[in-house]
């Protein structure tokens, strides 16, 4: 039963389907089975390992459990494989074991209250309830202001996760009327609420003080320094996960590379993308090389350049002009004037971080586009696997098309 | 023809669906007909009072209007009973008489221009569109910087108060494609610009100074008083009206027992929970002891518990979840954060005080949320009625479902 | 062909639905009939134009693209008429060539890029995809803090426009769940999105500094101005492109009546409203002369009174309090509360003016109204022309419902 089984189980982002995806699954499984027979060998480790899933189905729970949490850990850059989960958790314990533990408690914790609350069992198996825990753990961690190994941190962790599942079964009963996924804004939901609900001057859990520009910055373009600019290229990547070392970011894009190349080249155009963008608005360099411009634009790119759309010339295209401008623009804005208002030198207020709102609000807002044109084609979010899989399923459906209609449009 | 009929005519939040309702109430009336025979004697009080409305029906319409105001002052906490108004009117009165003219005033224009801009009887009569006019009349005198009885504020409360059933409309557009309850939205809206237009520095109207947090309070635990905590029990109940009054709130507590004692229960539940989850994120004493961390949770509590869910021992936690953490966090953040952003000792801006949009937001997220668990069971809008109704329609439905799959799911 | 096949082609606002509306043109052909036959002589230059189209159609894609641009430019203001673009054009030169030159580039601009992306070809030639692009032209060089003629001004007028079919596309695939318009959101979020990613402080493209109030203005009753009042007028109609000359207001208005005197008659309505309403809050006189808080009520009282209502007396009563009570109120919290939050006088932050954010959430929170009178009667969007041919549509469909059921509703 092999591939043809296989080739459908994992729904991406189809919480709550459990009937309806059932059809789906028997009706695409002959159109997809000759992507699958190709690449027998390497196919154990690359893309949704599959086989290994359909290995585990008889195994003990716990080890079940452990496949989730690691595709869950894998899942903030739409990767459904436990093999990249694992790389990332090296990245993350390169960067900062605390930081580590946290993302790691968030996803256990997100993933089981989504047990609890009877979520979708298939999309709880792919990682898509752990991955807003995980970041909702890191995030937490990089923005509190005590000393690292604060323990009693763990507690509103814990708590914060815990809403994750519920925010993602809300968004969805929201999103599914336009077939939409909802990415990470549960995370953002939540952490934005958390760190404006306790803020720098709270006297059990005070978060990082975020200041905002006030007079015009001065840059002299003599003292770009390349070196950190390509420097900045993983650590962009390194960002969607909090972290700012390039080694970590570098192993992300490893994880990327081994469930699929094509993701993983797109995340490192976002990230020049994001650069460039920057770079263009006249941004401080300080602020470039650390990578906080680039994230949201990794992310856009992955999500419009084959995830969502399939890959064709026009939607790679299309990614780069949605992480470049649209991103630039939306998280300048977001992060300066709607969040966090005004700050003064007086420190009265205390900003809350940018999150990835506005890869968020960017990527959904290329995804409601609707063209006429044949070569910018959404995926149904059932279908929706990795890039490869993805573009074999959009010729299929096309040939399938133009078969039917030789006439033409 | 009286309990049969009398089961099912009051669709709570089904504003204009006239036709659709005509359906369901000639297939819902022989599930709930066992359910009304029981309490013969004491059910011309208590539920909806329907004996009474049908006695009502031939009645001067002057006679059905007051009706209709007293549902809707009632309405705020989801009671759909003229007695329960009539108490809480007493409360109110207790409270302030002039605040009770203004939010009648409320109640009265809003419920008029519904009738002229031609709204569902049904919901009209249900007192759905009086209850955001109670609350716009109530908030806007309980937030003026003026002296009491100055009745040219009596003007922008018409004003106001009239947007309610346009707003209520709108909303309801909206929510009803996701089956619903605007619940108090169109008063937050309404309130929230009003207030935001005319700001402390109006000349007319000025409105009072909202200030926030700007250093770490001073929090020493052994200061805490415990009998002004356990009056703060009735004085959150009461702030659901603005009201600082614990005996006001005593007052509230009785005309939710009148209707239904699970409303109660969860109401004084709600209560003391938000007081709880206050206290855990080191609140100023003050503040709690005002009840103004607890009536969003009241709310909460009462339409999780029991209101929009049927009640089982899973919604009940729910409810205490959504009305304790969830809550809370939202009622801070957007307090001190999204809304009136800073505030600084210059005292340039105003803020604009949070209402119910915590409860609002907090509720509707967790009544989206869509599970594969039998126990947690969200009642069609049209079906919801109160708790212990409710709870008996779940029941029939639930053993309707098990005799039609004797062999499970 | 003529006059039958003319009554329906354009679909104001109906992107992306070739296939549907093919079908709609086809069902009220006959009913539209009668009512274009009467004006044949004037015909040709009111309303909007169809034997011209039609005789454009088979021309060179240059001619029929400058007719789109031209549509474009009028459509701000609802109108779908080459030869009104042409007046508004002249109007916009008497204020400030440079402004139409960048006006002009953003509509070219946002039309081209929606060429590009494939979108609906029959909205494209009703512009559309142009009245955003045209706005944000505008509007861009009008907040703009640098000189005139400072042409790199215009590489991010490009960019923003070419925002704009994106956003329309996106925004049309979630509002027409409700069968709305998208009005002028598009603009509306490209520029608050531009300017506050800019700010006063950007090196390259500074924006203009918004000032709050930060005391109690001082208003003495008796130094109005009636002959500025009256000048205010025109000037509100020409704020709608943001121009603050009476005279280039004056052409608007002859560009309306062009189109239809209805449209005319309820854009002076609305900025007499709106001055009134002005009024009626103490707001400074210089502000009311500017016709700052009359353009919105303009645009209010178009769309209510006559665009997406059919007019009856009802619906321009509504009109007149939608555009009067509610769009100031709106405007007004909107420009000091929501956006740009506290400037102080330490010049930190840069405010965001406030576009037309009122007019488009307090006109969609009107047509999402629902009512049972049929009195107000809101034309589905297909069907929406200008509001001589709605009336006449509305009285169709009225006639031959009371032909199908004599006996009453």
């Amino acid at each position: 039963m092999g591939p043809v089984e296989a080739a459908c189980p994992e729904q991406r982002h189809t919480l709550q389907r459990s009937r309806k995806s059932a059809q789906a699954q028997t009706e695409c499984s002959p159109k997809t089975e000759p992507s699958k027979s190709k690449d027998t060998s390497m196919g154990f480790l690359t893309g949704e390992m599959k086989e290994y899933r359909n290995w585990l189905k008889d195994k003990p729970l716990a080890l079940q459990f452990i496949d989730w949490v690691l595709r869950g850990t894998a899942q903030v850059m739409f990767v459904n494989n436990p093999l990249s989960g694992i790389i990332i958790l090296i990245g993350l314990l390169i960067q900062n074991p605390w930081w580590t533990i946290a993302g790691g408690l968030g996803t256990v914790v997100s993933t089981l209250t989504a047990l609890i609350l009877s979520q979708d069992r298939s999309a709880i198996a792919s990682g898509l309830h752990g991955y807003n825990g995980m970041l909702v753990g890191l995030l937490m961690t990089v923005f509190s202001n005590k000393s690292d190994y604060y323990w009693w941190l763990l507690l509103p962790v814990t708590f914060t996760a815990m809403a994750c599942p519920v925010l993602s079964s809300a968004l969805n009963s929201i999103l599914s009327k336009w077939d939409l996924p909802v990415f990470t804004l549960p995370f953002n939901i939540a952490v934005t609420l958390y760190l404006a609900a306790t803020g720098h001057y709270n006297l059990f859990l005070p978060t990082k003080l975020v200041q905002p520009v006030s007079s015009v910055p001065n840059i002299t373009w003599t003292e770009i320094e390349v070196p950190l600019l390509l420097q900045a290229i993983p650590t962009g990547v390194g960002q969607v996960y909090g972290c700012d070392n390039p080694w970590t970011g570098g192993m992300f894009l490893v994880a990327l590379f081994v469930c699929s190349p094509l993701m993983c080249l797109h995340a490192a155009i976002g990230s020049v993308v994001g650069m460039l963008a920057a770079l263009t608005v006249a941004t401080p360099f300080k602020m470039i090389y650390t990578g906080l411009w680039s994230y949201n634009c990794v992310l856009s790119c992955i999500a419009i350049g084959g995830m969502f759309y399939a890959l064709t010339w026009q939607t790679h295209l299309l990614a780069l002009v949605c992480g470049g401008y649209w991103g630039k623009l939306t998280i300048k804005s977001l992060c300066y004037s709607f969040l966090p208002a005004a700050l003064d030198d007086m420190k009265f207020m205390v900003g809350v971080p940018p999150g990835t709102w506005a890869f968020c609000l960017s990527t959904l807002t290329f995804l409601l586009l609707t063209t006429n044109s044949p070569a910018i084609y959404k995926l149904p979010l059932s279908k929706v696997t990795y890039p490869e899989a993805n573009r074999i399923y959009y010729l299929t459906v096309k040939s399938g098309e133009e078969e039917k209609s030789p006439s033409g449009d």
